[in-house]
Parts: structure tokens; C-alpha cells; sequence
């Protein structure tokens, strides 16, 4: 039995940012007791509305979630804001990107941020992101946003699994829109059309609006607006807040919103097995094993498919009922 | 025991494209024919070299493979190139690539050109592209060329599997740098700068420079140069080729090549086992039960932690030896 600090857990709370804190660092250990801290603050999640905010870097992402934080505050919203950062090991993009950030919104009592960073834990990044937004949630925070760079498969897939999620493109994101079209179009609740007053706005516009009416509908099915601002300038930033109530609306008047949650809890759930299966098999054990035959496989004595499944037939031996040590 | 057409097998040469075609497709399947054939080609594969080509899109990644395809064709060598595209579903871009790329070499019988598209399949991409590079190996192919677009975690992985890797900028590449610093350093056995006769040349070879000198190394460790070229002109490629041939020798005079190809089947395997387990794990029985626990676990009446552990433990047992049914 897994001893968890039930004080700790009394204590979490919007008023107490530094026991947040600490539950956060303590479940983004991975260790037996953060499950447990999971398993037990799961009842009191559920309550925060959960708003991803993606697209390529440079397209002012943190301006717009600051300027959106605002506006919830306004409303008397708590905010919790997790930031995935492709920092990197030289300039410490998270740590300078926070700092530009806390002089706007960070000194506001009703704002939580944690920053991430996706050096050499892309594998990991999806399960500590959303474990971190369930502390947040169990906490109190009335909004969670995820922000993140959307760069690659995983990016996208943290995005995805929020509520409603945003696509944010600037005119020059030509290239971008083009590499990861497919992917947008999935994940897109909407589209916002940041730093719409720059060159290139009108063509950007319309070759988001192709690429949506591409996409089939019905009259059940969201119809992914696009919206324009300018987040720097505090202009049109509204708008994008009422379409996300918009969103929200449509998703509770379909009884939309629990059957996204269930699809995300079901990816999240195949995470979490997969894991486990992965730590339980690459123990000791068999990663030597493996050091040991894979020069077999290298000098072409056995493929890699054979020696795969001699690998799992171990594994299978090892986790048997009949053999538990 | 799964029956593999031998004659097929026996077939499989440079001088028989139509075999190797089909090979690939067959091994593409995912059946357990394509295990048994991928199996029994592992003896013949290992004397082909591999080199993956990546960058971000736009950087003439195609062009650098034709020019560089075009200087092995030349000294008698047979080449296999791979292109992983970003399709679009909608201008169906990798095909339209391959039609240019058909005119300038993909009618010489020396070369075998196989386009894969990353859409919906991003997980099992980079399985698929390493079986059919063990397909070109087998068929006797001198070179084969990995051809990705750097966008995701996903495709620097598939370019990492090669023996050189090279990563290919632009002077117009900043963001890309930015965005990938971490990722490229780790796989880059050497940089090129294409279009190097466009503004801000220069720079970009000043802030790779900068990346490069921050990488730790010793005598023992190959120190990984800059190339400038101009593909769309020719020029500059003999110095990528001297470069590929340079990271070559410099990993046979080191033993580096085996204990290179060694790392690569490690992770090869370890996906190979993972895609089984979660092949097992995720029959019709076990969906079934999460399709309806997972609800539960939206009602916050069960965490998603305490559902994963009850169906993996449900795993557990029917693989039980006591337990086959």
C-alpha cells in the first residue's frame, strides 16, 4: 500500500499555489505514489474546461493564451496554463518565454503556469501533460489551456486532447498549413488567423477556408469557423473567446462533450498500459538479453522478428501466474 | 506454419523490379506472411548502405537524392530510395513528386524508387519503411536513400535508423533550426546547406556553426561538417558524396558501424514487441471492456489509472499459459 500525503491532497487548492506546485513536480515523477495521487484526486476533476492552443512556432501562441487569460480573469475564471516548449538545451526558450510572461499575467493570483519542455521525453510528454491538467483541474482552476508547439505528431496530440483546441496560423504560414494539413484539419475546433494585418492575410484566409470546406459535414457536425486577430494589439481576442463558448455550447447541447472526454480517456488509458507494459518488459533482465543477441541479429544469424518473439515468449513466461517471484 | 512463396524470394533482385514491388507490398500488409518473409530475407540483408535525408519541407531534399543517386549510378551502383511525404489527402503530393522525380532517374534499371505517405499511419511509418528497406537490402541494392521531411519526432527517428544521416537546411531555415536544434543535433552526422548562392547564406552557416561547436566531443568522435551545395544546379554534390564516403570510413576504421546497426535493432525490436503486445492487448474482447468501463471513468466513478490496472491485469491472464485458449 502506497502511503500518499492526504494533507497534501486536503490542501490542493487555487489558494495554494505552492502545494499545486509540489503535487505537480510529485506526479511528474512517475513514481508509484504520484499514481496514487492520481487515483485519488480523479473524483475531483472534471470540472475544468480544457482549451488547447496549437500551431507553428512564432505565431504568438503565448500573446494570444496571455490576452485570452485576461479575459477569463475578467470574468472571475481561475487559469491554469501548462506550455509544452521545444526548448532548447542552449537558450532555455522555456525559462526566457516564462519570464516575458510573468511580468503580464504570471504575479496574478488566479493564474497557475508550468512550463514543459520536450528535450528527449516526446514518449512521456502526453502522459505529464495531462496528468499535470488533472491536478490543476482537481485543484480548482476553472480553465485549463495547453498550449503547445505544433510541430510534430505528439504536439498535436496534446492539443487534441483538450475540450475545444485552436489552431493558431499567421499569414507567413504558408509552408506550415501545407506540412501539416491532415493533422490540422483533425484536431482543429477552429482556426485563428493571428497577426491578421500583416501582407499575405487575405490568401492565408482563403486557403484555410478551401482547406475546411474540403472537410464533410452535417448538421450534427461543428462547422470550424475562422476567426481573425491581432493578439499583440488586444484586438479581436472576443471573438475568439466566444467561439470557443460557441464550441462549448455545441458540444454540451449534442452531449458531445462526454463522448469526446471518453475518447480521450480511452487513448489515454492505451497510453497508460503501454507504459507499464514497456517498464515491466525492459527490465534488467531482459535489456541484457537483448544487449546480448543483437549482435546475433547484426552478424545475420537470427532476424530481429525471431528474436522479438523469443524476447516476448520470456516476458509471457515471466508475468505467467505460475511464476510470480 | 506460415507458407512463404520461395520462388518469390528466390526472385528478388535489382533485375527484377516487379518482384521487388511486390515483395514490398506483401511485407507492407502486416500479415504473418510478411513476418515470415521479412524472416527469411534478414540473411541476405546488411550490405547495403544506408543514408537518411531529412530537413524541413522546401529544403530540396529530392533534388539532393536525384543528384546524389545520379553520382552512385555513375560509379556502377545500385540505388533504393525511400521518400516519405507528408501527403496531403488532397493534391496527393507525394505522387506528384514522384512524377518529377520518375523523369530524371526513375527510368534507369538501377534505380528502385518507393513513395510512402505518413497520413493516419504516422506509428507504424517507421516500421514499415525499415522492413522495406530490409526488402531493397535483400534485393541486392547497393544504396538505399531514406528520404524524409523532418516535421515530427516520427520521421527523424525513421532517418536516424540510416548509417549517415544528413540533414538538409536552407538559408530561409531559421525557424526550422529553432524548432528542431535539439532533435537535429542529436541525428545530424553532417549538415548541407542547399541553395548556399541565396541571401543569408551565410548566417544560417553561422548559426549551424554555433549548434555544432556546442556539441561535445573527443578524439573518438566524428566531428560533423557543414556542405554547401546548390542541388537544383549540381553543384557541391561530389562534396556530399565525399562526406557520406568520409562518415563511412570514419565508422568501419572505429567499429562504429556494427554497434551503430546494433542501437538501430534495438529499437527495432522493442517496436516490433510493442505493436505485438498492443496487437494482443487490443482484441475485440478487451475494446469491448474499455468501450464500456471508460464511462465510468468520465462519471469520475473510477480513475483511468485504476481501469488501465484492470484491464491489464485481464491481459495478464489470458496469456497465462494455464489459459490459452
Amino acid at each position: 500500500m502506497i502511503m500518499v500525503n492526504i494533507e497534501l491532497l486536503e490542501k490542493l487548492n487555487t489558494n495554494n499555489k505552492r502545494i499545486v506546485s509540489r503535487t505537480i513536480s510529485k506526479v511528474e515523477n512517475n513514481s508509484e505514489e504520484s499514481i496514487e495521487i492520481l487515483k485519488q484526486i480523479h473524483s475531483k476533476t472534471g470540472n475544468a474546461y480544457r482549451i488547447g492552443i496549437t500551431g507553428p512556432p512564432g505565431a504568438g501562441k503565448s500573446t494570444l493564451t496571455n490576452q485570452l487569460t485576461k479575459i477569463y480573469r475578467k470574468l472571475g475564471k481561475t487559469v491554469g496554463i501548462i506550455a509544452v516548449d521545444p526548448t532548447s538545451p542552449f537558450t532555455g526558450g522555456a525559462l526566457l518565454g516564462d519570464r516575458v510572461r510573468m511580468n503580464e499575467i504570471g504575479m496574478d493570483e488566479g493564474v497557475f503556469i508550468r512550463s514543459m519542455a520536450t528535450r528527449g521525453s516526446l514518449g512521456g510528454l502526453s502522459k505529464k501533460t495531462i496528468d499535470t491538467a488533472d491536478v490543476l483541474d482537481a485543484a480548482g482552476y476553472d480553465i485549463i489551456i495547453f498550449e503547445t508547439v505544433g510541430v510534430g505528431q505528439s504536439e498535436l496530440d496534446i492539443a487534441k486532447t483538450a475540450d475545444t483546441t485552436l489552431v493558431v496560423l499567421v499569414p507567413e504560414s504558408g509552408d506550415s498549413i501545407q506540412a501539416m494539413k491532415a493533422g490540422l484539419m483533425e484536431i482543429a475546433d477552429f482556426f485563428v488567423l493571428n497577426k491578421s494585418d500583416r501582407p499575405g492575410s487575405d490568401s492565408a484566409f482563403q486557403a484555410i477556408k478551401t482547406i475546411l470546406g474540403l472537410r464533410a459535414h452535417d448538421e450534427n457536425s461543428w462547422l470550424s469557423p475562422i476567426v481573425k486577430c491581432i493578439a499583440q494589439e488586444n484586438k479581436g481576442i472576443e471573438d475568439v473567446y466566444n467561439n470557443i463558448e460557441n464550441h462549448k455550447s455545441f458540444l454540451e447541447s449534442k452531449n458531445k462533450l462526454n463522448e469526446r472526454r471518453a475518447e480521450n480517456y480511452k487513448i489515454r488509458i492505451k497510453g497508460i498500459i503501454g507504459s507499464k507494459l514497456h517498464v515491466e518488459i525492459w527490465n534488467t533482465k531482459r535489456e541484457n538479453l537483448l544487449n546480448q543477441k543483437v549482435f546475433d541479429v547484426v552478424e545475420r544469424d537470427i532476424s530481429p522478428y525471431t528474436l522479438a518473439e523469443t524476447l516476448l515468449s520470456n516476458f509471457k513466461n515471466d508475468i505467467s501466474p505460475n511464476n510470480q517471484d
